[in-house]
């Protein structure tokens, strides 16, 4: 229990676990420290910690997540004994879903991938469309198939092409960063600052099966080919844990229009890293996207939409513009073309029964050293 | 309080609404009959209709749906002085929006409505894209922004091309009918009958800004065209209101695969009627529509996407063949070419400030004669 482990003061990243000796107790809301969960409701004896979900914490706005982090590292500063009264050891906690989502959007914010798959599915035009470098393309995804991390993914079954139905035959991944909204907005009021309504990172599993995806998807977007499962990080990263990863971000031409111009500096510099069956198959850069994540909350509410405790929004897949940078296997395999090599000697172009998918992330620390993002990690079930 | 009325026995929609004389309780569930609105909490004894929502009275299944109604008919007709006191006069309540939406999915279901946009549009091509007959085409919208009819709706501001920002000029409606997921399914599981988990049936007009969407929609589907808001009625029909107005559904060629295949009649004979500030400007035939809401049921959840208590999926507008049938503006004045001209001599391509917009419907009645569904109604306010 000390700051020489990946999970210390200087990040306290919130989660929602049950305790293996208190069976039948609502779950409740906690911080890892090292590896153990302080129990928040306990420690502070504040019962929005006992309540199921972050969102009624979050709710309370972002002085008091501040004035809660403050609080929470003089406690485990200051008073260690007291403090670990209420630290459960992580192995005998189950975690879950840290937020009831209300509305989930997903962006496509890295100019490499949209312009990866511009030149695979569209080679004869320009591979991005004409509104991609004026506005940041997203669309609403599913929020009640949004999944904790460990959750199973049964592979989908769906139309494929005319007549054709069966188990998705290009079942893949997006690996992306996700943003949880927690302070609201009325509906046609325009968000103030970004830190004001976001109360922290996820990493985000975007589980897409590509042939479903491509059969369906015009004029009216994305649907089942990625409504049957999105997966979290089951622990939040508040972003003031994020003061030290925090970079200009990326240059844009043209420039944007006023309600996407940047205030702060909200470019990320997180490195991701995808994880095929335990081997490492992508390290995406998060510093290079095109929009920074300040610019997707603005354009998101610019038509006066309201806000809501628990929105998610995610990124968009996370690519670079290296090979090895590629957040999701149809860039990696150019549409299974060029299909991954494992150790084992098996080869992948798109994901197979049984294998399993973790994405993690590391990023400067607010003190120096680096922080580790909570993993996201799924297994794909046989299709039922 | 007769059966002359248009909301009798027959009828009872299921509403949520606040009472006059009782400031500051949490809004209460009540079924309308005749011009008042039965307070089923008192009337019932039973406090699921005292949480401010039908969520919770609807998550006890299809069984206690139709025991309840059964039981409300019951008191109305053989008892109808004790019922009395607690019939509150529609005048002294005010009406919410009926139900927490979960998830909200629109689709496309009118070939008429599909085709008369893509000769519009792609005035070259085919006007039904390749995947069209063959599954009906969906997308998920905000469930955030899903208002009670009577709501204000603010023009929206965004981009409508390439550095043009500024209010919608093509601010439109889209007729729909809306159908609300009582009965959940869980992650991987595929819902039974249709009437097993729909509870019934609602008005929907899915305000559309035409050209930030005809920007934005390329190629991830609708956003902030549609993410501003979109209105229901106050008053949730139950299915078994509407016994009287199923109908077998239209004809489909190509034959739908397995999944989708019609085991029971669920097209509706409905007729919508949208009024713009008070006249009539179309009366679009629900029965007319291609794929059937079974249809779309199946289709959502064909790949394991789970259910939740408070889903709404809409048909997307409600054309017919015929011009006056047209459930939207774009379509009714192609696409601004040929307006609508107003009894007061004003015409009218897109929706100006202060415009009132009403849809309507009436069905036949499960014991003969009509019923008429809850109006959703609502009024553009200048952009902020």
């Amino acid at each position: 229990m000390t700051a020489a482990t990946p999970w210390g003061l200087d990040h306290l990243p919130y989660g929602v676990f049950s305790r293996a000796d208190r069976p039948g107790e609502t779950p409740r809301v906690g911080v890892r420290y090292g590896d153990h969960v302080l129990d928040l409701a306990d420690a502070l004896h504040d019962e929005v910690f006992a309540t199921g979900s972050l969102n009624a914490f979050l709710s309370r706005g972002a002085a008091a997540w501040r004035d809660t982090r403050a609080l929470i590292r003089s406690k485990l500063a200051t008073d260690p004994v007291a403090a670990g009264l209420h630290l459960v050891p992580l192995d005998r906690v189950e975690l879950h879903l840290p937020i009831e989502v209300a509305d989930y959007v997903d962006f496509y914010c890295s100019l490499e991938h949209a312009s990866n798959l511009g030149r695979m599915f569209r080679p004869d035009e320009e591979p991005l469309k004409p509104n991609w470098r004026h506005l940041p393309v997203g669309y609403h995804g599913r929020a009640g198939t949004v999944v904790a991390s460990g959750t199973p993914v049964v592979r989908p079954s769906g139309q494929r092409g005319a007549g054709v139905f069966g188990p998705s035959a290009k079942l893949d991944i997006e690996a992306e960063l996700g943003f949880v909204v927690g302070a609201p907005t009325a509906l046609g009021e325009r968000p103030g600052r970004f830190a004001d309504h976001v109360f922290g990172v996820t990493l985000v599993n975007d589980w897409s099966a590509r042939d479903i995806q491509a059969w369906e998807y015009v004029p009216l977007g994305p649907f089942l080919g990625k409504s049957f499962a999105t997966s979290i990080s089951p622990w939040i990263t508040p972003l003031e844990a994020l003061a030290g990863a925090r970079v200009p971000g990326r240059e844009q031409d043209p420039e944007p229009l006023d309600y996407l111009r940047r205030a702060e500096e909200w470019g990320l510099d997180l490195t991701l890293e995808v994880r095929l069956n335990g081997e490492v198959v992508s390290r995406p850069p998060y510093r290079g996207m095109y929009w920074t994540p300040d610019q997707m909350l603005a354009h998101m509410a610019v038509n006066g939409a309201s806000l809501r405790v628990g929105d998610l929004f995610a990124s968009g897949t996370v690519s670079g513009p290296e090979a090895g940078q590629r957040g999701s296997l149809i860039e990696l395999t150019w549409n299974g073309t060029e299909p991954v090599k494992l150790s084992d000697g098996s080869v992948r172009a798109f994901l197979e029964d049984c294998d399993t998918v973790s994405i993690t992330a590391t990023a400067p620390g607010p003190e120096g050293g680096l922080i580790t993002l909570g993993e996201v990690s799924g297994t794909i079930l046989p299709a039922r």
